[in-house]
C-alpha cells in the first residue's frame, strides 16, 4: 500500500466514527479548533470512517444486541489502508470493546478513557471524586470507572432512575439532529446536580453525545468534555502542541 | 481489498477534504443534517480524507504555486482503499483540476459545479442570471461559470476590486478558525449587493469557505450555498432521499 505522504514529524489521525455521526462531527470540529493554524496547510491530516451502521454499543454491552466488533475491526482496517497512523474512537461506549479491538486490529488505538484520566491527573490533580455521565453500556462494562480510579479519582454514577434519564436523553439526542434539545440538556443537568450534591468535585461528560446538549454553566464544579479531551490528546499524539488551554 | 459491508442499496460517500478543513466540517454537518434519520444506523457511511497539506488550489490555478493534483489523486486512492463508492470534493477551487482527476483516479467524482447547475435548473427555473462569489482560481479557470451557462444561467462576477475583497475574505476565514468573523461577512455582503444591483437574481456562494460567514438575510434574492447543495446531491447519489427542502 502506497500511503499519501505526511510531512515529517506529523502522524495521520484515524477516526473510527459514526457512533453517532454527530459526535464524530463534534470531535472533528474540536480537532480543527484546537490545532494552531493560520492557513489550511497548518492543519493535521485526518482520515475519518464514519460508519453509523455499526450496531448499538450499549445494547451489545448489556447483552441485548449483536456485537459491533466486526464492523469496528473492518473500519480500523479501512483506516489503515487509507493511511492512518493511529486510531481514536469518538464513542465512549465503543471502548467497552477496546481489548478485543486491540487484539484484532493492527493500528494503535488512543483510548478516550486514558486521555480523560491523563487530563484529570495533569490539569486537576486536586480532584479526587468525579460524577460520570455515560451510557449504561459504559457504566456496566466498568472500564471507564476503573481507568479513572487507577488514576486516583473516585467515580460516582447516577442511581437507577437518574441513569435511565441519562440513557433516554442520549437516544433522544441521536433522534433530534438539528432539532429542539433544550429539555434534554436540562434533564442531564439535574442528574449532574445530584452527583455534585453527593460530593462530585467535577462532572465527566463521558458519552460523546452529552456535550452536544450540556455545557458546564451553573453547576459550580468543572465539567470535563470527553470529546474535547480526546481531540486535544489526538493532536498531541500526532506530534503537535494543541492551542493553549482555555484560550 | 475486502470492503466493510454497506447495506444494500446505499453507496459509501468518499469525501476528498481538508481544503480547507472547516469547509469539510461544514459539508459533513450538512450531510448529517440533510439525511432523514431517527437513530445512528439510519445515517449513511461516509469516508473522509481531510488532507490540508494539499497545496493551495487558487495559487496553482493562477500559475503561482505547485499543483495540488498529486496529493488529490493520492487522496482519491486512499478513499477507494477505505471503501468509498464515489467521491465529492467540498472545495470548489479544486474542481479546476476535475478533468485531470477524472483521468487519473478510478472512483467516479460527483462535481459540485454540476450539483449547483442541477439545483438551479430543478428548483429555480426562472433564474437566468446569478452572481458568483468564488476564489480567483475558480473564476479564472472558468469551469464554474461555463457549467452554469450550459444550464442556461448567465454568470456575473465581481470587478477586480470586488474580487480582491472576496479573496482576502476567504484567506482570512481560513486564518480565523473559531475567531471573530463578523467583518468578513459584511465585506462579502457588500460585494454580493453590488452583483444584485447589476441584475443578479440570486447569489451562488461558490467557495466552500464563504457560507461559513455569509448567510442570505437581507440581500433580497435567494442565496445558493454550494456546500449544502453538494451535501444534498451526495445523499441522493448514495441512494437516499434528502430531508424535505426548507424543512
Amino acid at each position: 500500500v502506497v500511503r499519501p505522504p505526511a510531512p515529517s514529524g506529523e502522524k495521520v489521525i484515524g477516526v473510527l466514527g459514526g457512533m453517532g455521526p454527530e459526535a464524530t462531527l463534534a470531535f472533528y470540529e474540536k480537532l480543527i479548533a484546537n490545532t494552531p493554524a493560520a492557513r489550511d496547510q497548518d492543519h493535521l491530516r485526518v482520515v475519518i470512517d464514519s460508519n453509523p451502521k455499526v450496531p448499538d454499543r450499549t445494547a451489545a454491552l448489556l447483552g441485548l444486541g449483536r456485537s459491533p466488533l466486526p464492523l469496528m475491526v473492518a473500519g480500523m482496517e479501512a483506516l489503515a489502508r487509507a493511511g492512518a497512523d493511529f486510531v481514536v474512537i469518538p464513542c465512549v461506549s465503543a471502548h467497552g470493546f477496546l481489548d478485543d479491538l486491540r487484539r484484532q486490529a493492527r493500528l494503535p488505538l488512543l483510548s478516550a478513557l486514558d486521555a480523560m484520566a491523563d487530563h484529570l491527573r495533569q490539569h486537576h490533580p486536586r480532584i479526587t471524586k468525579v460524577g460520570l455521565l455515560a451510557t449504561s453500556g459504559t457504566i456496566d462494562s466498568g472500564a471507564f470507572p476503573a481507568t479513572l480510579e487507577r488514576a486516583g479519582v473516585q467515580v460516582l454514577v447516577p442511581d437507577a432512575a437518574g441513569q435511565a434519564r441519562v440513557m433516554a436523553a442520549i437516544y433522544a439526542i441521536k433522534r433530534t439532529v438539528g432539532g429542539a434539545r433544550g429539555a434534554l440538556g436540562e434533564d442531564l443537568r439535574r442528574v449532574a446536580e445530584r452527583l455534585v450534591a453527593l460530593g462530585a468535585q467535577g462532572i465527566v461528560l463521558g458519552c460523546t453525545e452529552i456535550p452536544l446538549v450540556l455545557g458546564g454553566d451553573g453547576l459550580g464544579v468543572p465539567v470535563f468534555d470527553v470529546v474535547r479531551v480526546l481531540a486535544r490528546a489526538s493532536i498531541a499524539a500526532a506530534g503537535r502542541v494543541p492551542v493553549v488551554e482555555g484560550a
